[in-house]
């Protein structure tokens, strides 16, 4: 009889240990080494090898990881990395995701504790977001899946018929989402996926400080309802990517509630913040929302992936996914005795055990914690934005509200194209240098260096590196943007 | 500055450590333990604490875990779990998990060595089912992801018009994809979830082995044409979830060709089988597919979430999901350096390293093993089929070809409803005594005990006591049934 346990466990057992030895090593020196290199060819060549059909045992396995995988992060653990919008995980989060893959339930349906587990995760931010008991959730791979379910129980609730029955064709209106222009792609991938069409997302225009004009929005929604068009929902935005800007969410909510609206807050980057003393001001409102998304994986460092969506009305959310086959068919005794299927809240039914290393990192670190490490951030943002306004060739771009600094390097008498291509190549050097990952955005046809500060590592100093570093290639590059050598 | 990192590694360092051994030996004395128990309600009702607002530190979440978690799984690391369609995971998974956590990266998009892991293995998966060099794929959290996937790349090539960016609302024809009877539940969910609805996804009836009628589908395409609705795809099942049946791949290849639809496989359970010299054959003709969804976290082991959808022409599934706003804009050198990104060809942005623990579990273990591990499965659920061949008192209920057996307790001259009552008891007998886990399912109004052997700890003995069990709780329960208390 073969099996893929090994006839003996002490060679595993002391491969084991030197892995969280090896691991705990990597991080605690982390800030030594540089925050990014790229892949040489030679290593990418590797990854082109076939499949081995017999196996070199785990040891091998694991000095190939070491070997070509290690070195070449994405940098995301680094305390200079301030990209896109990731989190730093975290040593207990990871040590959690071990034990989940070690036991490996299917989280999806059944009656054993890796439910309740992800259950009373999904309590935990019912209770910090605001809403009620009866509320629903479910934790997915991220914000993107969380903002599709929101937006399918949405449909569900707003089609003025049975839309998992009929779908969409032959509907008599087109039913409309409203966001901002500032919303996340996502949310574009979300009505195509749901089969709405990217036609059936309007982009209402924002004001200048990147949050939605309710009065442009008001009227979209009498002139769409007016051209015989079925608004179903707005989707508010707490946090954008490009500069951290949230929406004026009780005016939103007062809106939906107005014209029967469904309320979904993309919170992705922001929501969680409702854990921060000095953010949660900002959010207030998020808790009248018919839905919510959000991340663990980004502003708690839960490590990949860990999303969820919230919804106020469980049995809605319930209803907009319910589906019992014979061979799913729940009993009231067994390891099939229960009322309560996570199958029945989303599209997927076979589920991995994400609640644990969430569950394992709050009971960890609590609440209060990454409340503080998030004010931290916030804290950090305004700090930079202080050091560019003090400096005379660096311009701040957008207002910074949470963590999110957009800013670029000017210089005197340059139109917006060599200003483009100055930064694009500043950030660049700062890439290829291992000195700062941040990444860029374009604001109003201007490219900015953007720096997005959720990484528990980061301390003041990095910062001010940042500023030298930036003024220090500026010097260098700004001399071949006059020569229009990077245009 | 505070952080989420310790202050000293040195009881983190020790804490793992202990981690990897306790789990080692769970998992190593697993045999010795019931294959489930219920969770007591005490223990239920630990889990509707509150959050905890100031942390206990790592050490006493992990305590929580071993109280609380570790003692009530779903079972399915026992040699006696063949519920549902689950596998049995891996200790070397489990550690590259861990390996993935901590490394922590979003694979979503950049430019650093876990896409290129991941490219590697959907190579290697490629490679395996047949498909060309140009094929595109993506890691996915399960099957059912797999499947929306597939059929919105199938939506996207089939429709007459921009579904992108109009989505059905407004189509001049219903879009139809057909399947047979015995298709997975996830397939109504992914034509929900898609808009087509319900209504679009047709059912096919089944010959009595359970593979698709083919006359009846040719049947159904010309009358729904002739009715003006447009077939735009065909969903074969390589392994249907409640006998394992394999659709005939050849001729509905042969049919897709001649009709020009689109042919989906959803071979969640059954497409990994093509490394198993065993069963291979069957498979022929899924090398004809234009996708398919596999499950890498069932018959392959690798902890969940572990799914892949593979599309053979890679430019039509890019195309189906590609998105670039500003802040995601690719470039050609530093961290955003790739022309690469995952998150063109999924409705995921943010994705975890899911990857790491198929590559590292395909080099420790090799194709071979896992291929004679399922051959192995296959053997015993003939084994099985031929026990209960043998015993007056069982009868077989479905054919078997891979490794899922349908069978029931009899009783002379009792109807459907007295031995549907008898075997739920029996089953939940079995599952209460811990003895082992099968699941049920219902063929033709018959209630089946149903043995899905997708565990590479199964022995042979397993089985023979599940049939000694079985023939004996049937004796206990028999004479309730003719009493009709079960009913």
């Amino acid at each position: 009889m073969e099996t893929l346990d090994p006839p003996d466990w002490t060679a595993l057992r002391a491969l084991g240990h030197r892995m969280v030895d090896d691991m705990i090593d990597y991080v605690a020196g982390v800030r030594d080494q540089p925050a990014w290199q790229a892949v040489p060819d030679e290593v990418a060549a590797f990854f082109q090898e076939p499949a081995p059909q017999e196996g070199a045992g785990l040891e091998a396995a694991y000095a190939d990881f070491q070997r070509y995988v290690l070195p070449y992060p994405l940098g995301n653990l680094h305390p200079r990395f301030w990209a896109w919008y990731v989190g730093s995980g975290s040593m207990g989060g990871a040590l959690a995701e071990f034990l989940a893959a070690a036991l490996n339930p299917n989280v999806g349906n059944g009656s054993h504790a890796a439910v309740l587990v992800e259950r009373q995760v999904i309590d935990w931010l019912k209770a910090a977001i605001g809403f009620p008991a009866e509320a629903s959730g479910l934790l997915v791979g991220g914000g993107s899946m969380a903002n599709v379910i929101g937006l399918a129980v949405a449909r569900f609730a707003g089609a003025p018929f049975d839309v998992r029955a009929e779908g969409l064709t032959g509907a008599p209106q087109r039913l409309l989402v409203y966001a901002s222009s500032e919303v996340h792609s996502c949310m574009q991938k979300a009505v195509e996926l749901l089969g709405l069409g990217n036609r059936s997302l309007r982009r209402i225009p924002v004001l200048p400080d990147y949050r939605i004009d309710l009065a442009a929005l008001a009227a979209a929604i009498a002139e769409d309802r007016q051209a015989g068009a079925l608004p179903i929902c707005v989707v508010g935005s707490a946090g954008t990517v490009n500069t951290g800007a949230i929406d004026d969410l009780p005016a939103l909510a007062d809106l939906c509630a107005r014209e029967k609206l469904w309320l979904h807050v993309d919170g992705a980057i922001g929501a969680v913040a409702v854990l921060a003393p000095g953010v949660r001001g900002f959010l207030a409102g998020i808790e009248r929302a018919d839905s919510v998304a959000l991340d663990l994986h980004k502003w708690l460092h839960v490590p990949y992936e860990a999303g969820c969506v919230l919804v106020r009305d469980g049995e809605v959310h319930r209803r907009a996914f319910t589906l019992t086959p014979p061979y799913l068919a729940p009993e009231t005794r067994g390891v099939a005795g229960t009322d309560f299927w996570f199958g029945d809240y989303g599209p997927q039914l076979s589920r991995g055990f994400l609640a644990l290393k969430a569950w394992m990192s709050i009971k960890e670190h609590g609440l209060a914690r990454f409340g503080r490490l998030m004010d931290q951030n916030v804290a950090q943002a305004h700090d930079l934005a202080r050091l560019i306004a003090a400096e005379p060739r660096l311009e701040l771009m957008a207002p910074v509200v949470l963590d999110i600094v957009c800013f670029r390097h000017c210089v005197e008498g340059a139109d917006d194209a060599v200003h483009n291509a100055i930064n694009r190549e500043i950030l660049l050097r700062l890439q290829e240098r291992g000195i700062a990952i941040p990444s860029s955005t374009v604001l109003r046809g201007q490219f900015c260096i953007r720096v997005a500060i959720s990484n528990h590592r980061s301390r003041d100093e990095d910062f001010r590196a940042l500023v030298a570093a930036v003024l220090a290639i500026g010097e260098e590059v700004e001399h071949l943007g006059n020569r229009n050598m990077l245009l």
